[in-house]
């Protein structure tokens, strides 16, 4: 089981989250391009200790739109989508030539991700940016989402991504947001999930049956000193189930 | 002789100078990577044309300062510097896969282009960031400049700039834009003296006498119509005169 | 009945439209105020101008999209684009100062423009702007829409705007842009209606019936040369009827 | 004796600096306008609560560099400038009407701060700025700065600003940064530093000689825990003193 994270997610003087804690515990970083929330200096140093760590640095692309973290919905053209990523997954790259690596993966970061899961254009825009930068890339996304389908379908690679925090429904999907128990809070339950995902590639669903769940990654999230230690557990209880994680490149 | 001009220097939905025109003329296109203009449609349909007429790209890179176009001085660190240029080679690096081609070289823009002609801050962050790109990227610059010197003991291949529309000094530097002779206005002129540039390596200074002028390209203006038909009459000066433009590269 | 256009959307070295023309034409000028197209060096430009030509100043705002010259959606929660609209607002307020004017009324840009005529959210962002900054600020905005129900309702005033070039539905409504007919192409047919829009205060429908068309502006387009023309010829058709235009405000 | 700090330099999810502890210590804000930082759901955020507190809200203007937070120095043309300073007064501005106050006074920051105390360009547009916007507007600055003394040539009103933690040269000018002893560290002495000012309008020099210090405002810094820690006990040593900080506007 990979386990990824969003890194690098500062701008300028801006810091956010714990980039140095994060690297010690994920296998995956999902690293800010400088549209929605990065820049070079932050990218460099972000890739270069992953490279250290032996992290895979992945391209998280994002809406142009520093002012709002890239979490608003935007209507982009297709083409103009697409030239967006490119241009994103180009500049990441650079700062990984210095450390002997490369980008290994693409995942759409805020709403550019739910939009990819279900619009097909946005998804389309994804896809071609990634067919024009390397064939051989993999999009980490929502197994069963528009992205997937469409990434499959354009003979590109799929990582599924599945939440160690997040409730699951019978049929497979997450429990929406806006439900009253879309989150896993208990930290023991989190990492329980974790390891069921890893061990059993199945959840218990809302109503406690034992559904399929073929994930390959899980996400963490670490901008909360809550949420570091709550990484940690579940890193911990992989470890001890014996499923040391291990990137998916 | 390489005939190089500025392209894609629109944003958005706007426009600067006649690409189409000049792709038709030059050899090497120095193009726009987002910072100081340029956007990822507009690399995108520069980079496709290029490849097309088998025109090289190379990073026309700048000061982020899309409000000044990058002609405004900016005291920026090494580091920040280096990092900004690395981001903007990536970037346009990616559109030209898709095109089965790459960047060929780097020139800088602008503010950045004198700063680093003489300020040994910035023309070292330009040659670290191509350094940590690709050692063989060369870099185009004023031949003798600071930023030409340090390529050099770095091992980096310089390619020396001329142009045809400025007047020379006895000492074989520019007349600066300050004086009221700097430029050579007439079209005529400036076709005679790119043809003197490329066959016999010299300049007629303002006092008259021959210097040296070892320029490997030639810098040509397309910001205006009567730049754009000085700019034919430049190229069709150096067909008649036998030495046909071909990319250094 | 009053002119509007669009002025002040260039950025940096960038132009777009011809102000000047469009200046001796129109009685009240919408400035881009920054966030989609305009700078403070145009602003402070155009304004100067307007006063001079006692021409109204409105507030031309948009969403902060320069890439997209504000023309994308962007799902704003209403504090951020309440916020962002009151910004711009005291912004273009501050040059009119120099010229002993002030800013005369608003009007939204591109695609807040069209979300302000249909979603409560954004239009109820816009008003809570204008109350905030003046209440006794007018909105330019098509009759009938959702903002200016909303503003309406708050009490606000609002200033119904027409199209002497966009053909109407037998119900009033614009002819939506998707549809062949959308526009009035001839010259002579876009001055009649806007004669007819400001003596008789109908429009001849599509379908040739004659609709009530109670509009108090005629927004005009000047973004390229066939435009400034066509502007001319409503203008001249207008003074002609005995109808010379005259600013709302 | 007025106590200023720096507040609202955050941007969109980013924070910086504790607003909410400096609010209870300080007369006066410079509030950022979103040029270098800052952005208008805080600025709004900021002016609300300044204006419960009975805090003087001031225009911290700087340089277009949200990457580089305005500290690094930009050859900015004199109107340019002149222009972006407006913009940003007038945008400031709009959010003090909703709580019925306005902007009392203007700030530069950072490198615009530092190239304004000496070079005429860029003190003459900060000085043209005011003059546009509101020649009672006066200006908060280092005294014998070239600001300064455009400022009072031009008939504005200047405010003299000291600060309790940094060491003073013989002929009253600060040590500069690079010195060693540029700093008053230690908190007792920086508190007792501010009641001299306060109560003597004096400072005791780095050679021990006591020397004029006409300020009247000292600026606190709290973009630290020791910082704001710092401030409260400047704060209370000067309500000890007799000299309880009122704004100077």
């Amino acid at each position: 089981m990979d386990l990824n994270a969003d890194l690098g997610e500062g701008f300028g003087v801006w810091r956010l989250g714990d980039d140095e804690a994060l690297l010690g515990l994920i296998t995956s970083a999902n690293v800010a391009c400088g549209f929605h929330a990065g820049d070079p200096a932050t990218m460099r140093r972000v890739c270069a200790a992953a490279a250290e760590r032996r992290v895979a640095v992945g391209a998280q692309v994002g809406y142009r739109d520093l002012a709002g973290f890239g979490r608003r919905h935007i209507a982009y053209e297709f083409t103009q989508l697409r030239d967006e990523v490119l241009y994103q997954l180009g500049a990441l790259d650079a700062f990984c030539r210095p450390y002997r690596t490369r980008v290994r993966y693409l995942k759409p970061h805020g709403a550019l991700y739910h939009a990819a899961a279900c619009d097909e254009t946005q998804a389309a825009a994804l896809v071609a940016a990634v067919d024009d930068y390397d064939p051989e890339l993999p999009l980490l996304c929502p197994p069963g989402s528009v992205l997937a389908q469409l990434a499959q379908g354009a003979g590109l690679r799929v990582v599924a991504e599945g939440f160690a925090d997040r409730n699951y429904l019978p049929n497979g999907q997450l429990v929406p947001r806006t439900s009253p128990n879309a989150l896993v809070t208990d930290p023991q339950e989190v990492a329980a999930q974790a390891v069921r995902m890893a061990t059993e590639r199945t959840v218990v669903a809302v109503d406690g049956t034992v559904v399929p769940c073929a994930v390959d990654s899980i996400c963490l999230h670490g901008d909360s000193p809550g949420a570091v230690a709550a990484a940690e557990l579940v890193r911990a209880a992989l470890v001890d189930a014996g499923t040391t994680p291990t990137p998916f490149t």
